[in-house]
């Protein structure tokens, strides 16, 4: 019978190595790359495979700001990425600021630190939450679809990470806009949160303009 | 010249048929249906495929209830949707209640309501609401990854809705109780919502429950 | 040697937990919504993702039917369902009545019973069939690719059932009319079906209308 | 108004050229390739990689044989091709031979015809039914998920083709044995069938076996 | 405590027989089959299915040639392949003929030999190569995105062989004419393959026509 | 007629925008994130979803070095990116230093640049040359399954950069070692890149050990 467990084991220890771990995959297209109808194949140079939208940044200037400034590179402002499932976003936090709380419903995100130390969180669909300060160069992953948070732990300078995406156009919903900031009646704010008109009536205002 | 306008116009009508609507997929598994490992495949009966777990329902009290009852098919309570792509949660609305809002984070959902008249709505990425009020037997779209609520607008009687998932397992992330219930520091959140602690402190209270 | 085969055991459970349950899914799309050409997205409204087409079946009538009436909501009837992944076709039964021997390529079914009580069957690739009775409000799943039927068992009274499909254009071959009224000879019907010209006449004649 | 349409026309070409051809796709694993938890990965040799279950077909015997012989490589038979998305059947006819009505629920069928002349022939969702007759060395395309039949028009010589599947599991539902052969009542035939009791079971009688 | 491990053993088994299975697929279109823009969808008969791209092969001669004559059937060659999954390449070897080494960047290929002889590797990304001699009838896997290359035994014959793929656009990769012969500068090279620019310039006389 | 052209003018443009961009994507897992069985999914702390493993690059020596030093995160080194369809790994490039011509089998990789200035390079599958000269902070596109390349263009200082890949283990064939050093016999090397044994004896000398 030892032997028996012995050739659990080892079988137990193959499933480890080879079942569980193949079971994520992404996609092919069926060209090496994909180009909008507006470019003619034929004409398309180094210069379609190279973004330098996150040049702004190195002016970028956080003075007064409270929230993340968040630059993306998905497809709408790389189209070379259209088929290739990856993106990013160049994230820079104010000191104390945060990237608002919200979900990427097409995409996972692996968060960079670059610079600085930041508090992040996310809350799993079992409603548990988990936190951790991290600080460059380390990473964390934010699971797909689920709400996250970053915070500038320092109160006196920048910090700077990319959010790195399994997928081309992630999207994002912040749910502090989401919520109090796209027009659902208080009636169904108050009745959802719980609460008052009048504590509803002060987060719409405060979030409206996101 | 204008031959070849509509020669174009022909060929955009067949791109319209053909292309548009071909990019939507859902993936194969490699056997007719899968069997969890504590099953012999070869004594799988009919009682496998067949879920009985909604007749609790008609006996379901909602006296005193304000939000809806739902109660899910997912993998979980029926392994035999493994592999299937699909999945319904059965939802009973008391008078006036509310299925709060919430995300699926791995599947769109098809509302089909059976019984009664709601008022449905979801918010798209770029945070612009759409609201609708249906009634039985008309159905509502919630796209993959968006906020979404639905309320009885009858305040005297039940409603009842099934809601289908194009997934089988879509995971539930509620959102006053993920963002005020699931620990995330008081501080944090009052940045967040650009609020005050007390408001906060009341949400919180509110909330922490669900 | 008995930690042995608890820790292995331990991980088994985990290996079904985690493993097991974790190789279907379902692919994203790369925008909230997909709105075929002939739309302009800015002028989507709430209409959009609502469907209303089961509404003329309140005043369906059944007299004289002998097979299902079954009404669909998919892709072509329903636009805003591309890219999600999920479809719904209403299916009434008249009584004794039954949705004939078919397959849907593209999509698995689940069927949500919502009145009366039907015979269900599929057929599996290893040729076993499995039958079950079920009444509202039970689902039964009927996997995808594989021969299925329904009957109502009632011969006084309608049963109404909705198919939830894995898929939003499930397409569907009903087998007597593919094989007896498309066109095949019937030549190589007798021999397909091992029997005399006169058989395949017969069949034929009584199918070609489907 | 020239110039726009010309440019119309080219940016359709272009359309033509990228977007149609590029919504199809396989997926990947996430290793080189995959093996079964009863091998070590690391003793895996080339004999791992190498089917050699056509010899038989070298020396089989057709004589007395009315339907096709069919020796499949999937991945039951060669597990390598687990998680590769390609598998293929060796076919057999003899003089007059037919491979019956059938469906594989997972996977397309290209059959590459290698000896002989057949003809083939497939029924799509709309019940339209495609015809040819077809010689070595050509090759035709049988969509997924659809009934399709070939039959060797020589009454004095064998036929040979090799069937490649987009899949490593396409799964076979051979419809006179699934409809007649798998114990679905007569009673439900028939009304199936729209035929009486006598002839269905004739089919039953003469199918069963298969 | 023998007892669980026989449970756990059946257990174990059955995890094998299930889970390690079921994490390959082909995805769906919402079609039964797709057809380009500059086609009529209605207009579509049986010469849309049928590929005979292959006949002047019958004719080819390889007289003089030293690598192998390549005959695709892909989407571009047979565009109802689009969708379908699945691909063919015609493969002639001219007597110590070889087939380059090259990769497919969408597709593992599926070689089944049909005439002669053969000696095939390909080098997995652990570095190990896998090398095997075959012959009619057998096949050989050659796993997605690895390099690979086929050698004909043969000096005084030819050999014949398809190239079966799991997708409808495996592309191809060769590595002399991408390597030596695409205009990456003789600097890089010498740098790459850790050697002189004599050496270099050499291969890029001997591959750049490729 | 200039009205017709309008209307396909603007329908155009919606295809553009809706169409093109829709058809590339990332499947989903069935939970919130996988766990490997050797842990307990209830003992998932914030630790796993951290990645430290890029802190020893800090104190990184490159001196005498010539190609780059790449530093992997992928399912291996950090288990939660499994089912989350994204991984990075730094590469750090000595003065003048390369990063191999390689293949990465299962992903396309975004190349941030984050400092100093690189030349890379990929050969797509009708061997066409895109090379680009890059510094911080832009960004590259390799696409999947492509050769590509990048060497630090300046002598005096290194060069650092991170890839981001669409998939959570893209695989890498590094050329120089998989053809020159895995042990292809010299006589087939020869023969596949038109050179003499010398040659090839010392491109198998220079590269053996990579």
């Amino acid at each position: 019978m030892g032997k028996l467990c012995s050739y659990i084991s080892i079988a137990l220890i193959l499933v480890m190595q080879n079942a569980i771990f193949a079971n994520a995959e992404d996609p092919d297209i069926l060209k090496d790359f994909l180009v909008p109808p507006s470019l003619d194949p034929n004409t398309i140079t180094r210069q379609y495979f190279t973004f330098t939208g996150f040049r702004p940044l190195r002016k970028a200037n956080l003075t007064g700001k409270t929230t993340a400034l968040v630059t993306k590179a998905t497809i709408k402002e790389f189209p070379a990425l259209e088929g290739q499932g990856v993106s990013v976003a160049a994230i820079m936090y104010p000191p104390s600021g945060m990237n608002l709380p919200h979900i990427h419903p097409r995409a996972s995100e692996l968060l960079v630190v670059l610079l600085g130390i930041l508090e992040v969180g996310f809350v799993d669909t079992t409603n548990k939450l988990f936190t951790q300060t991290i600080q460059a160069p380390d990473m964390f992953i934010f699971p797909k679809g689920l709400v996250h948070f970053q915070v500038n732990l320092r109160n006196d300078s920048i910090a700077y990470a990319l959010g790195v995406f399994g997928g081309a156009s992630a999207g994002t919903v912040s749910l502090p806009g989401t919520l109090f900031g796209s027009g659902i009646s208080a009636e169904i704010l108050a009745k959802a949160f719980k609460t008052d008109a009048n504590t509803i009536s002060k987060l719409i205002d405060a979030n409206k303009l996101n």
